[in-house]
């Protein structure tokens, strides 16, 4: 896998919370997974196309830091992932697409995006299915943690 | 959307059914979905664009339509939804949307499909972030139920 391919979605995704929420999320260290599952509360997923390669990106939040996140977003408390909530996951999933999809063609590569999906329950467990090593980023707020993980087919 | 887009997915499940687990499953009438929530045990997503549309498929099974047709592709019976179980959800979503999309390249539709990921956690609910309609299908087996749900952008 091209490690050129994930710069742009954590660089998205930051710039989005920043805009969108006024927050500073602080990125770990990424992790080569093999076996290893994430498990999060609600999940943001969508699959990438192109002629080169294809790809999956989840970005899925523990309930903590998504209702940390809405608040911000809002100007109010959200009390649990409702609707509004797995709206606002799908819509983020679409802006750090939208934005690592700009970024990626700046340097030459082409994708398609496809329809984000939302999944939501308490401690869902997520596994890709690719031969290609999946790269997991964790990400801290004050408030909680959430994951972003990309794995692009060689 | 193109309803000529739906059909090959099922027929694709179908075939993959009967081929793999022996087991002819029993389609019930497909319902247009806008805002109502799915909910499985166990869920293979997998994205897919081409020139004309983008789109995405979910095949959701409860544990127990999930058990048994492992049971019966494998021989043996399998306790709960384990790794075996989410990798062969994975190959299942894989195989459904290769039947498919063979089909659709015979009616003249090119698809690229992305990397399936599969969602395991009890009851969790999946919803598409489209404007467009979503066509959900449910499917009876004498031991339990599952459906497939494909959104198409228009």
């Amino acid at each position: 896998m091209n490690v050129e391919f994930i710069n742009p979605f954590l660089e998205a995704l930051l710039n989005v919370l920043r805009t969108m929420a006024a927050m500073d999320a602080q990125p770990g260290s990424p992790e080569i997974k093999k076996t290893n599952i994430s498990s999060g509360d609600v999940t943001g997923l969508i699959g990438m196309t192109s002629d080169l390669t294809k790809g999956t990106l989840a970005i899925s939040f523990t309930e903590a830091a998504i209702l940390e996140i809405m608040q911000r977003m809002l100007g109010e408390a959200v009390e649990r992932i409702d609707e509004t909530v797995t709206d606002m996951v799908g819509e983020i999933t679409n802006m750090v697409t939208g934005g690592a999809k700009k970024i990626l063609s700046e340097k030459g590569y082409h994708f398609d995006m496809a329809i984000p999906s939302v999944v939501a329950g308490k401690g869902h467990v997520i596994r890709h299915k690719s031969k290609s090593p999946i790269i997991n980023v964790p990400f801290t707020t004050e408030k909680g943690d959430f994951f972003i993980e990309v794995c692009f087919d060689d």
